[in-house]
Parts: structure tokens; C-alpha cells; sequence
């Protein structure tokens, strides 16, 4: 079947078979397919979507685009978390080593920071010496040696999504449940996992803005897990305000920590247990739910997590004294200033993307591809939703580098928060739905 | 704004500013945006379509990205016709002349035949000597002197829409009204004319299949001339069979002049004074409808017509003994043979689409763009649509010069037309409807 008649047929609405589907994927990643067809291709997409044999097959030829990996001769279950991207998410670095505690295996690859939210190889390089990089045969020998490997996207995996992905973004395809759906999948099946758990984050920080999207993109993943074979469950979880009080990459290395002490922030951990218990679940059933709790619990106080994260950051090649003391250890900011309340009142509203892009412009993400992040900027949140201020409190602690970026970040922090009455905020909760 | 950002508009079914569509169609024409983007517009534009000022914006930037023709000097009204497309449509040949001795002023840009339609260029292309590619001065001082040019497509009117088609030949972007008007309004726009008239084919031979996406599509067109100043009206033509009886490029040529000589097919002679007649209508108030027709049949019957086509011919290089016994001047095919009939009965049908690829099976249309055609091959139609016929009686003569391309072209045109009962007929009118 040639490109145009498969763009026609979606056009048209009609239903593609997974060989033609299959066949526009590869001969996309082999450039045969010209980019101009594909995104004619995407926007047919966006404006038809795809029914769930066309999504399965789509996904299985964007995962079979690299290499797949394959652990199965490794024991024990290999379960991964995803989180689809929020504000102060910390939460792979206290649920990798803790479910490892658990005695899951969790090969875990991960993406850097976008737009407004942070990401995981950001974090975790800002430890000195963690090495990220590294060849599938040293991931593998990771996950059979520690239960854990944490390392970054490569162009060996799901090629064919990273050409998508640069395609989307520049023809206004991103925003496409089938197509943000395949193309997280499509890189998670590769991953040699057998279940794969989803953070679906929900609200005015996380790229899905209402429960519904959320809820549709959750089944829409599951649906293709299931289609493959790797068992899928999802969490939709708030992320209308930070998650912790740290936002910025050592900063949140410390805050993590603090976690696997087991004196972490009430939501962070809460959050994390809870993703750990739904990768137990996927990896089997659970008969005591409270029980299992109690021993992920004790994993955080009796340090056990703690010296898992040092044995994955010593292996990794980071400094596995930043367990003991990552204040002196981590990269920190010249400089710290508050940003005080002008007005006193309750915290009726954060924009937590604008949160977001604050740590952006102190230099903690990304505003091009390109620009370098500066590990050590960031900030503690004082205040959030629901919380009472007086004029003059600290609504954050800003760690910054230079004072132009620090000026930028202050002013678009304070623009992001409403003081307002007790009654004009409405609680939401942390876990909004369980799916799967 | 950026070209994502007028992507993402129209995905959205905003409304986008006319100067935004201007930028974008400029940006396109000198490759600043590239395809990938402009195929990603265009499949959202078949989604979500254009309003009326979209597309006023759309066209008027599409006619710009060339040259403008401005005859404003010449005096006299300018008047256009164009067809979106048909088997055996030699209306133009006849009309030109015609309206010319009417008194209005006929600048003809003319497009080669496309699929199974036949086109200006090549029939006119038939008479030994005849040039189409003339500068745009010359055309100037045809229209001027002769009060018609009759000239080929050029890369210098619209470029943007030679590119854009290009694009939507392989993205499955050609089936949609705002396109197809767009393209040929800016076309048409540029050509220097007051006023236009479309003849918009409709059946089982037309790029448009029902009378009421026909309507839509001269709806739009006349929207689009409306708002950039040029009274534009259109005829739906009836295209569920060839128009006149001959097909084929010296043929058609044959028949035009006796068309001129006042001994024409029905069809064609009522069709192409319809369509003369509404060229006035654009042009002006036509008090006596009755008398206006009247005179131009005259035109016909006095020869006055024919001559003016002769001086028209000569003024652009053809041989103008053509109109005196074109079968001697035109090119002839080596061989002729008739198709007959298998059984008896009425025609009940007839596939025109595969009637016109009939003839481009012998050489008288191309099967690819780089195709030269034969301009001597083609065939004449004895029976039509409601004509009675008796086994073994000629359904149509065919003119050839290869045997392998006749025989192709005699199963697709046998294969094309259904002999059964009178009952089972149903007359078309040749004039469908009238919009303005």
C-alpha cells in the first residue's frame, strides 16, 4: 500500500490494517516516507484517532523501529513506573530503590526535563559522577546485579518515536491521546519490562488539564499493554501544585533523599508508596494491601531503601556519600533570597505550570533543546493550596546563580500564586482515580 | 506568529487573520515553511475547513505569490469561463470565439488534460503550429488586438498553488472544497479578468459525483470572487456522459469547428451558449435573454465565429487552414475500427471516468505527468445515455495507432456502458443548476 493511500484511509476514517501501518512506520524511520507525508499522516490522526488494534500495531512497529530489550532470563518480575511529567516529581529516585527493597527489578529509563516539568536524568546528574550513558549491556548487568538500572533515552531504543516526536512538535501533533499514548508505550515495551505502572498527572501543571483526559489517556495505554502483553495500570494523581516542596535538580536529589530517610514531605511519600503498591499489584496479587504498606513503610525508616540508593548510585559511578550528607556533596547556588507574601490570606490558587516555568528561568530546565541546566538553582516552596499566609511570610526560597534569572523567577513565582479567602480554595485530593 | 502556531489554530477550528494565512502561503513559496508543515495545515484545513474571509486571504495570497495580470487599460469587460473537468469538454474552443464576437474580451489561461479529463492546451496543441507558452506581453496584445489569447499555464501566475498541489497529489489533500476553490480561484484571479463563469461538472465523469458538493464547491468559488471584486457565477453541468461525441485532442479540434460552423452536437452548441450567455450576465444586465441567445447562434450560423477563431489561430502561430477542412491539417490516427455492440437494448449508463481513461488508453490523455499525448488518437461516441441499440451496431468508432493500446482502450470502454431496459434509464439534464 503506498503512503497516500494509507493517509487517505485515515482521512476518510476508515480502519488501517497493522501491516500497513507497520510498513508507514518503517519506511518513515528509513526516510523513505518523507517527513511531509507523516505529518499530513498525524494531523488525519489527531482528527480521526485510532482504534485499539490500529494503536497496537502502531506502537509495536514504533517499539520494533530499535532495539526491544529483553530480560527474561533475569529473575524476578521487572516492573517500571512512568510518570507522564509534573512539577517538583521526584518520585523515580525513593520508588526505584524501594521497590527493589520490595523485590521487584526495575529497569528504568528515563527522559530530561520538558517544557515546565522536570525529569529524571536531570536529577540524577546532578549527583557528581553518576553516569547515565551507559550501553544496554551494562543496564542489564545493573538490573540482575542491584534489581536497578536508571539510565537515559537512547537513539538505539524506539527510534522511529524521537523522529515522530521532533516531527509532532513542529506541525501541532503533540496534544493526541493516541499519539502521546504510543508514543510513551512505544519506549516503555522496549524496555524488557513484564508490567509497567502510569503517573498520570492531573491539573494546571501536568499536560493532561482534567480527569477525563487523563482517565481516556490512562485507558488508551492500558489498552495498548494489554495488546502487547505487559500487564498496565495507572495512578491519576494532582499536580495543580508542586509534589514536595522542592522544585530544581540537587534540591530535589536532597528532598529525595530526606524521603528514603522516611522524613520526607507528607504528599511525596504518600504518592511514592502508593505507586510502589501498584507495582506489586501489576506484578501480582497482593493479599494484605495495609500489610504491604507497613513493609514499604519500614523499608523508608529502617534505611533499607536508603543503602539500596547508594549501592545503584556507587555502581552508576555517583558519589554514594551524597546518602549521607547531599548538602555538601551536591552542587549548590551561590545565592538564596525569600519571596515574601504582599498580602495575607489563604493560598486559593497556584498555576503550577508557571511554577514550572519559574524554575525554567532560574536556569533549572530547559528553555532550548540545547541550553545547559544548572543543577544547583531552584527552589522551596513554603506555601500551598490551602495554606495560610500573612503578609511578609516566605512563600519560597529561592537558590539562584545569577541575578537577572533570579528577577525573572521571583516575578513570574509571585504571578503564579492567588491569596485569597479560605472559602475560594477547594482541596484537592492527592490520588484522584486508580485505573486499570 | 509561527507556522505551528497557525497550525495548531486551524487543528483547533479557530479563526485565523488573514494576515497570519498571507505570511504562512509567503513563507511556503520561497520554502521558509516546509512541506511538512504546509501538509500538516492542509490535512487540518480538510478537517476543519475555512470561513469566507479565511479563504478570501487564502486565495488572494495564493494569487500574489506571482505575477498579477492588470488589462484594466484594455478597454471592453474581460470575462473568463473555466471548467472543473471533463470527457470531451471542447466548450472553450467554441465559447472564445463566440464571446469575443458578442463583445466581450476573452483572456484564456488553459490548464493540459489531468487523470481521465481532457484539457485545453492539448487539443488546441493538435493544430499544427499553435503556441501556447507566449510571454505575458504577447498575451497582453492578443487580448488587445484580438480581444482573446489563448495560453498555456505558466509558472509565473500563483506559483504557491503549483507547489501546494504538488503537496496535496501525495498527502491525500486533494478532495476538499476550500482547496480545490482556492486553487482555481487564484488561478483565475490572476489572469487579469472583470468577471468569471465556472462550469462545474457534476457525475459519474466529474471530480464532483453529487449535485449538492457541486453547489457547495461553486458556492465557495463565487464566495471567494465576491470578496476579491470579481462577479463570478457558475453552471452545474451535467457529466454523466462524454460532452458532443468526439474524444480525443485532433478530434475534439474536428468538432469545435463544426460547432462554429453552426453544425455541432446539441449538447455542446446548447452547453456553450449557455455559457457565453452567462459571461454577459457577469459582464452586465442582459435585457433580452431571448435576443442575446438569438445572436449568438447567428454568430454560428453566419460563420462570423469561425472567423474570428481563424484570426486567433493565425495570430498565434497555427495553421488557420484548420478551420476550413481540418481533417487535412490536423494530425490523423493511422487506423480506425468499431466498437460493437453485444447485445440490444437501451443504454442505461454509461462510466464516463472510465471512458475518459478509454481514451487516455489509446495516448489521447497521459497515464503520467511526463507523458507526451497523441494528439491524433481518440474515438467518437454513436450511442449515449437513453439511445437505443441493436447487437452488433457501433457503440463508438475508435482512432488508433498502436494495437495493444486499442485493445486496452476497447475492453475499458465496453466494460463502461450497460445496455438494459428503457425503464431502467434516467434522463439528466444538460444544465443542472444555475448559481450566482
Amino acid at each position: 500500500m503506498r503512503a497516500v493511500d494509507v493517509i487517505q484511509a485515515k482521512r476518510q476514517g476508515r480502519e488501517i490494517e497493522g501491516e500497513d501501518l507497520k510498513a508507514l512506520i518503517a519506511a518513515y524511520t528509513t526516510g523513505e516516507v518523507p517527513d511531509y507525508q507523516m505529518s499530513a499522516f498525524l494531523m488525519a490522526v489527531v482528527w480521526r484517532g485510532m482504534s485499539e488494534a490500529e494503536l497496537a500495531a502502531w506502537t509495536d512497529a514504533m517499539l520494533r523501529s530499535g532495539i526491544v530489550l529483553d530480560f527474561s532470563d533475569i529473575p524476578g518480575t521487572k516492573v517500571d513506573k512512568h510518570s507522564t511529567g509534573g512539577v517538583g516529581d521526584k518520585v523515580s529516585l525513593i520508588l526505584a530503590p524501594l521497590a527493589v527493597e520490595a523485590g521487584l527489578r526495575v529497569p528504568m529509563i528515563s527522559g530530561r526535563g520538558l517544557g515546565h516539568t522536570g525529569g529524571t536524568v536531570d536529577k540524577l546528574k546532578s549527583i557528581p559522577g553518576f553516569q547515565m550513558e551507559l550501553p544496554t549491556t551494562r543496564f542489564r548487568e545493573l538490573v540482575e546485579e542491584f534489581g536497578c538500572g536508571l539510565i537515559a533515552q537512547t537513539n538505539e531504543i524506539a527510534p522511529a518515536d524521537r523522529k515522530l516526536y521532533a516531527l509532532r512538535d513542529v506541525t501541532a501533533t503533540v496534544e493526541c491521546i493516541p499519539l502521546i499514548a504510543s508514543s510513551i508505550m512505544s519506549k516503555k515495551m522496549a524496555e524488557g519490562i513484564d508490567a509497567l505502572v502510569l503517573d498520570v498527572k492531573v491539573g494546571n501543571g501536568a499536560f493532561m488539564r482534567d480527569v477525563e483526559q487523563a482517565r481516556l489517556l490512562s485507558q488508551t495505554m492500558i489498552g495498548i499493554g494489554a495488546r502487547l502483553g505487559k500487564p498496565t495500570r495507572a495512578l491519576l494523581t494532582n499536580m495543580s501544585q508542586p509534589l514536595g516542596f522542592a522544585v530544581g535538580n540537587s534540591l530535589e536529589v536532597i528532598e529525595s533523599i530526606e524521603t528514603l530517610r522516611g522524613q520526607g514531605p507528607e504528599d511525596l511519600t504518600e504518592l511514592t508508596l502508593h505507586l510502589v503498591l501498584e507495582m506489586l499489584r501489576a506484578a501480582g496479587p497482593v493479599a494484605d494491601e495495609a500489610a504491604a504498606m507497613n513493609m514499604l513503610r519500614s523499608y523508608l525508616e529502617d534505611g533499607s531503601a536508603l543503602r539500596c540508593f547508594r549501592k545503584i548510585i556507587e555502581a552508576q559511578g555517583g558519589d554514594p556519600r551524597v546518602c549521607d550528607d547531599p548538602e555538601a556533596v551536591l552542587p549548590r547556588a551561590a545565592h538564596t533570597v525569600e519571596l515574601r507574601a504582599t498580602a495575607s490570606g489563604v493560598i486559593t490558587h497556584m498555576n503550577t505550570e508557571e511554577i514550572g516555568h519559574a524554575a525554567v528561568e532560574l536556569g533549572a530546565g530547559r528553555r532550548t533543546k540545547e541550553e545547559e541546566v544548572d543543577p544547583a538553582v531552584g527552589f522551596y516552596v513554603h506555601k500551598k493550596p490551602g495554606d495560610t499566609v500573612v503578609a511578609g511570610e516566605p512563600l519560597a526560597t529561592i537558590h539562584y546563580n545569577d541575578e537577572r534569572r533570579r528577577d525573572a523567577c521571583m516575578a513570574r513565582y509571585a504571578a503564579a500564586v492567588t491569596i485569597g479567602e479560605a472559602a475560594d480554595h477547594t482541596h484537592i485530593p492527592l490520588i484522584l482515580d486508580r485505573v486499570m
